[in-house]
């Protein structure tokens, strides 16, 4: 059971985060899902195609980076905590075309671990895995991030 | 001495190279300096600011990342090689605010070992570090990466 009761998240306010960074609203990026503790989402091909055809590489990091957000938002009661990304690696498998999707969720068990830590704390670090696919469900792209989940006013 | 013996570097050419790429262009990215092995380019805070009003973090990889294709072809004879980033590395250190700067060079004694390789294999592997500063002079973000520099034809 999740530590906190919420409301439903509604993919029209995970949308608004996507709003509020102008860089990611004009790579196109849309929210396909999302619920707590996953979302799933998509970013055309245009306007972030480079000058050999395929998907430009920072691109692709921005579709593996707004995750982290997104699952944030839709997971824990941002009243009270916010993440920070300390750290990403990224590793690009294959020329990237079309739709990419990306996938990212935590588990139960993490976040009931990470609220505690946190609450006590100030602070608790953690990280996510996600692989960047295409519309043929081939990877393009595998990354990880460090975060950092901090309660407000935690840093000066 | 470097291997080939190539024309002076216009920053007005190098900027075609943002240009190409309309997702690097709409960053306001631009070449303060480029010579053969070297290059310095900076981004301004707008448009790439995020909702906490600081630099959007993947906005700081493109700075980072941008780097590697304008040295390669400020350096190699694009007419027969062109460079493939494999994978990168960031950490960020600390808030960014204002516009930021990153300065990227490749040794003279690289450049020749790198380019015998490609020669002699089609392709050649390469690492490159950044160091991504604010106006006044701190480090916001290291990155590094992994780069192949191929032959035209190399990649089926």
């Amino acid at each position: 059971m999740l530590p906190t009761e919420r409301l439903p998240v509604e993919p029209a306010d995970a949308t608004k985060l996507i709003h509020a960074i102008g860089f990611v609203e004009r790579t196109g990026m849309v929210i396909e899902e999302v619920e707590q503790g996953r979302c799933v989402l998509s970013m055309p091909e245009e306007p972030n195609i480079n000058h050999f055809g395929t998907v430009y590489a920072g691109a692709i990091y921005t579709l593996g980076e707004v995750p982290g957000g997104i699952l944030f938002f839709a997971t824990f009661d941002v009243e009270r905590f916010f993440p920070l990304v300390k750290s990403s690696q990224i590793r690009y498998r294959r020329p990237a075309r079309g739709r990419l999707s990306v996938e990212a969720s935590i588990d139960p068990d993490e976040v009931e671990r990470l609220q505690a830590e946190a609450e006590q704390h100030g602070k608790a670090d953690y990280e996510l895995e996600l692989a960047i696919t295409d519309e043929t469900g081939k990877v393009v792209a595998t990354m990880t991030s460090q975060y950092q989940m901090r309660t407000h006013g935690s840093l000066s």
